[in-house]
């Protein structure tokens, strides 16, 4: 069984095997943990890369996240094992490793904590994690009730992987004064200009208690013998040896004997994560259990006091209440969690994609615009002077463009207008146009507006283009890894240039609206003229192209066995204009023929099942994954989008359900998450695999997140601001007769009553009983509350 | 208990807990398999670096094999699940994953396989692995056998672990029409650069069957269940699901159901291994279990067949008969096979550090004189015009330097005279110096001869000095990553002038053997001179220093807490000649006080616990690990060499024995290896950290063989080439009263008994009854047996 918990605050799972992946998310400043129903954790920190302080048992690459993660009997996780003394029984919670099936197990996944509570032979554990709001640690609680009706000794042994370190120096050992498990590494290095990164890294992995325990073990060997993981040779013996690790792979193991009488019982509190040496361990002890505040309350429970307060401030611009009580549950309680994340933490990397920065911070307008102004700022301060954007942005001084963003994309020039237009709605603040900022391969003093680095970058999009007027590919455009479409310098692409052209439409309105009337009327024409460039080579009849490869061949057509038709162009020529009424009616069921899935609408179909070489590397992807064929959310939402912006408002509607896990529990089993987050993807290629379509990456880093967000603002519920104020225009699905939507605007609250009532023609739209023309309501107060009425037209 | 077989062709373990990491190690032109007692396997395979086709359960780092090398319950492995179809209870063999405690086991190490008989519960299971002798696979078989006095019926499932092969792409199938189950991947690439390499791999991995199962499992998590690995739920079943994997990861289970009679036996045979296509697997499917020959033999036993004759091959040129049976078995079993390894397979790397190269070369020299010279040359052809050896030899067209080959180090050059001695003591093919290459950075008709080049290295060495005439260390010279010593250009490493001094000493001697006194003459000098400076700068009064740092700090001498004393330049001093009588008896009586330890020498004492940041890297490795006061096997050997080269017989067999694991069983549990091979490190730092000293690094990779090799024909033996034939001379410890040693060379065989005998003032050698003048046999007939004495003088 899968629930919300009455006060929405957690997802609750009662089995850990029903959805063996399922994980709650934590996060702050300097790390993520990825925490599993059954006790595997994959948690990273930084430092300021991505680093581990709980290694796996050999030497891992290291990488970026991976989709579908497999777990292994030796994943890293957070375990706590139970002995009772009398009878020799073990179990493990949360589950593994031990994997006896507990009497009752709830695994609650909250936003600013993740709980367990499993029952085995009348013992209840307890467990909770919490972080910190800025260091990377991890805040666990751990509780012990006798829930029998006898008197139990038993021991506990909370057990926290280290894993393997380092081949070049591991350790461990438990020191007394500390009360605490140092586990010691020196990451390995071959050249000696490296040394000076290498020496500030935090090596040290710390496991510190609240409480001395009876026994420790260090050393994972010792820990295991013969008896494995599964069923631990030390947990026959009375003690825990109290033994070091010199070079082998290390374990944090403590003991705790405990006499409980019926109903009695026991808690602790553990911290564990990465140390520079023994005097911060010190350190960390001292401020977090051994100093109390004025009002008694320990370092450590006012932490977690501060992150739950730091993630409550992550909370969305709308409150909504309507007939989908699951979509109300996300989008009230998890989606701005998801959105405020990706804004905060760039996505704990120092040198995020630049399209993904700059959509992060499309979604950071509705939370916190402040941080999106400086991100767009930043961000434009790292355009070249031609007016081309780079592959990612450098977020610290000794960050460098890593993995993916070595290889040259076109499109980070469209993403600029496009995402600052929300910005902009949201705040009203096109002051931001007239900031002056620099170029990254100019002279410090030499700054232009923000309006001048954005015309040079539609100009340069203007410019990347071929005889025809089609934008070049290179080595490849927004989410597609197709690599060898354009890399000999010919090859281009149908999206981007779709793309470019929408990105034209919403700079003249930017432009418009910024008071450039004449530019804006530049802008709409190189626009036409790029629709018509379009509809003159890229169109197929049914649909659009997905390019024309170096050698000419265009793909993404009828004609293709496999990746016959992408998303991607599709919605973008609706938003461009590309596609008149015919052409919209035409590819819109090509969609739904080709592409549309109980999942979701995938990236491409049929997925590709063999390389094809004058497209690339995701032709080499394994079908229905990541960018071959997946129901790739991050493009969907953007067709989403697209279906509100034309009105398509029911069938925008079933795609949007379709991106949650859920309602059914056989979908929620399928997609294999709780329905908290949206994935990066949905395992696609449902018509030629369809065991396997559905399966969640369990990726919580997407793009998807911000325009899932627009979709609602500008489409589902419309409420988008404008320069005047803001716009009233929902568009609920038919199915719908009411909705109420909270919305906060420029420091004002709007509650917003939607109705369908007889009589009514169309949208009208009264605040506080006066009616607005156009649906707009002006001259907005701060600090004030307006209440809407919106009286929509009856489905017929 | 651990014993070698009767016909000393096998090394057997009965217990798979005794030596828990003890391994076979197989390999052939193209792969090596490291194959753990418990059923455990690291190998990999050359496409042209080095790859898997059984990877980790997780995303793992491409690095070096690692030492001392953890396992855990997912390491990838090979192992037969037995369930008796009856009772259902199951066990595995060879002992992991199901950990049965066996009612007789033996895990037998031969030199071309490697067999297990394990029985439990009345059945009997043996496996044997061997490989063909070019391509890289895996030939298994396995037998069942029923032992018990009632018919059984049971299932018999074969389990190869696949892991984890791609994030990208990865899958598998069952494929009726190859009885073989393929699971399919593609390497990960982002550069459209890499295509080219990438396309051309063996991403496939086989398990073929020459019997048709009755069902298969491709899905690891669905074999597994929630019984895990240790208890699938899979087995559970009647049959496997037969199912497929899509992105998840693959596995290979096939299932046989057998009925057994009492004393019925049922025997298989498997190929596992990697292909690029299912073509390729049919095909050896069809080469190795369709097609017999002549003599009704398939090709999976001719394979095996050729196999054994190719490690035969690899003898060695001596076969001794000692009072010490364990050196017995090791050298005339073991020895020669790991030297044969090295000089077979460069290590299985495309670009083999320049002084591993040309030390393996050397070892080489006593099995395959032929491949050694040819490699001398290659490795001359490398060299550049300015008389440097590079840090790496390219021994593949696409092959580049890499890890620890993009460090610069200033040794590789002494290496060319040293290892060119033993080739020419052994084939007297003094024309090899008349060879005329091309250099690196040159063109290739401006060639000069091999005597030419090693002059320019000379020149190379006595120029790359300070004012001092003390050679400069750079980031490095051999075995020590003293990366930060002399990185700023003025550090200077003690060993390295005493090796240039040596160096010379052996080019005097092959100069003048070459007909060239004069030259000689003049490196003897610079010898001599070197010899000077290293007594003025490097003397510390008990023994040698081991350097100068960039700072001019001394360092590896007596008033250092840690690394005081390095064993390098010790045993070098030695046979550089710096050491006068007094010194030599200082600096031996050091080694045996602060680095001899009951499992050898070590490399430094005390190792370091800090990093010191005028050293570098060495001293932020483990404590006893690798090059930080591990038994570095390779120094050691040298040390022995050293010892012998001035007589000090005793001293040297003494430590030469405790290269060996044995012969105590204690002794070999703390190394925790079987004496089959000589590791690259045993722990070290025995006065720090006891507990941990002595164990093996496990690795099958080092330079210490052909010192051995050298040590006994130099040394112990006395048996070392010369221009007039060859010179018996040997060392016998003190405790021997006789040897035997049958000594291949130059095409002829000695059979020479030697024997202490009253009365013998000093040695005396007879060829056939005829005394030899100087102990040399000279004009040596090929194809012709002499009978050698050899009278010692009694033990006082």
């Amino acid at each position: 069984m899968i629930r919300a918990s009455e006060n929405q605050e957690f997802y609750e799972l009662d089995s850990p095997t029903l959805l063996p992946k399922a994980s709650g998310f934590l996060w702050n400043e300097k790390m993520m943990i990825h925490m599993n129903c059954r006790g595997y954790a994959v948690a990273q920190y930084m430092q300021p890369e991505p680093a581990k302080y709980s290694h796996a048992p050999n030497l891992e690459a290291k990488t970026f996240m991976q989709p579908e993660q497999p777990y292994y009997a030796h994943h890293p996780g957070r375990f706590v094992y139970v002995k009772d003394e009398e009878s020799g029984e073990i179990f493990s919670a949360p589950y593994e490793p031990v994997r006896v099936p507990a009497d009752r197990y709830t695994f609650a996944v909250g936003k600013s904590s993740i709980v367990w509570q499993v029952e085995c032979g009348g013992v209840l554990i307890e467990m909770s994690l919490s972080l910190p709001k800025e260091d990377p640690m991890e805040l666990w609680r751990v509780k012990v009730t006798n829930l029998s009706q006898k008197q139990r000794i038993l021991s506990i042994y909370p057990y926290f992987t280290v894993g393997y370190m380092s081949w070049m120096n591991q350790s461990g050992e438990y020191h007394e004064e500390l009360q605490a498990i140092v586990c010691s590494s020196i990451t390995p290095y071959q050249k000696y200009q490296d040394y000076a990164k290498i020496k500030e890294f935090s090596d040290k992995t710390f496991l510190l208690a609240d409480r001395k325990p009876v026994a420790w073990e260090v050393n994972q060997e010792v820990f295991e013998g013969e008896g494995g993981i599964t069923g631990p040779s030390a947990l026959r013996e009375a003690e825990l040896s109290k033994g070091d690790a010199r070079y082998e792979t290390p374990a944090g193991a403590l003991q705790y004997r405990i006499h409980l009488s019926p109903g009695e019982e026991e808690a602790y509190r553990f911290i564990f994560g990465p140390a520079k040496n023994e005097e911060q361990v010190a350190q960390i002890r001292s401020e977090y259990f051994i100093k109390d505040n004025a009002n008694g309350e320990d370092g450590f429970a006012m932490a977690e006091r501060e992150y739950d307060q730091y993630i409550r401030e992550g909370k969305g611009c709308i409150e909504i209440k309507t007939p989908d009580p699951d979509l109300d549950n996300f989008v009230n309680q998890w989606l701005p969690r998801q959105v405020y994340y990706h804004g905060q933490t760039n996505r704990l990397t120092t040198d995020p994609q630049t399209r993904n920065f700059l959509q992060d911070h499309m979604g950071m307008s509705y939370i916190k615009p402040r941080l999106a102004r400086e991100a767009f700022l930043i961000a434009l301060s790292q355009q070249k002077s031609n007016g081309s954007m780079p592959d990612g942005i450098i977020l610290h001084q000794d960050a460098e463009l890593k993995y993916i963003n070595q290889v040259p994309h076109t499109d980070h020039c469209v993403w600029l207008p496009i995402c600052l237009s929300t910005y902009l709605d949201e705040s009203n603040d096109y002051a931001i146009l007239d900031e002056k900022l620099p170029y990254a391969d100019g002279t410090e003093s030499k700054t232009e507006t923000v309006l001048e680095h954005i015309h040079k970058a539609m100009r340069w999009l203007a410019s990347d283009r071929d005889e025809r007027g089609l934008n070049y590919i290179n080595q490849g455009d927004w989410c597609d890894p197709m690599n060898m479409v354009g890399y000999k310098g010919k090859g281009v692409s149908g999206w981007l240039t779709i793309a470019t052209a929408y990105a034209f439409k919403v700079w003249a309105d930017i432009c418009e609206r910024g008071g450039q009337a004449e530019v804006a009327k530049e802008y709409r024409a190189a626009a036409e003229a790029t629709n018509e460039v379009i509809n003159r080579y890229l169109w197929d009849g049914e649909w659009y192209a997905r390019g024309i490869t170096d050698d000419n061949v265009v793909f993404g057509i009828s004609s293709d066995r496999e990746g016959r038709i992408f998303i991607n162009p599709q919605g973008w020529s609706l938003l461009s204009g590309a596609a008149d009424p015919e052409k919209k009616e035409k590819l819109m069921r090509a969609v739904t023929e080709q592409l549309e899935t109980p999942y979701g609408v995938e990236k491409l179909a049929p997925s590709y099942t063999s390389m094809r070489e004058d497209v690339g590397r995701v032709t080499q992807k394994h079908p229905g994954s990541a960018e071959n064929g997946a129901v790739y959310n991050h493009a969907a939402a953007f067709y989403i989008y697209a279906l509100y912006a034309v009105g398509e408002k029911d069938n925008a509607y079933r795609l949007l359900r379709k991106m949650l896990p859920g309602p059914t529990m056989e979908d929620i089993v399928q997609r294999g998450q709780l329905p908290v987050f949206i994935p990066n993807y949905y395992r696609g290629a449902y018509r030629q695999f369809p065991r396997t379509a559905g399966r969640s990456s369990h990726l919580f880093n997407t793009g998807t997140v911000p325009w899932v967000y627009r979709c609602l603002i500008d489409g589902l519920f419309g409420v988008q601001g404008t320069p005047e104020g803001i716009r009233i225009h929902p568009q609920l699905p038919s199915e719908w007769s009411e909705a109420t939507v909270t919305r906060d605007f420029r420091g004002a609250k709007l509650v917003i009553e939607m109705k369908r009532e007889p009589g009514v023609q169309s949208t009208e739209v009264y605040a506080d009983g006066i009616y607005l023309e156009e649906g707009i309501l002006r001259n907005i107060t701060p600090d004030t509350e307006y209440s809407i009425l919106v009286r929509l037209p009856e489905t017929v």
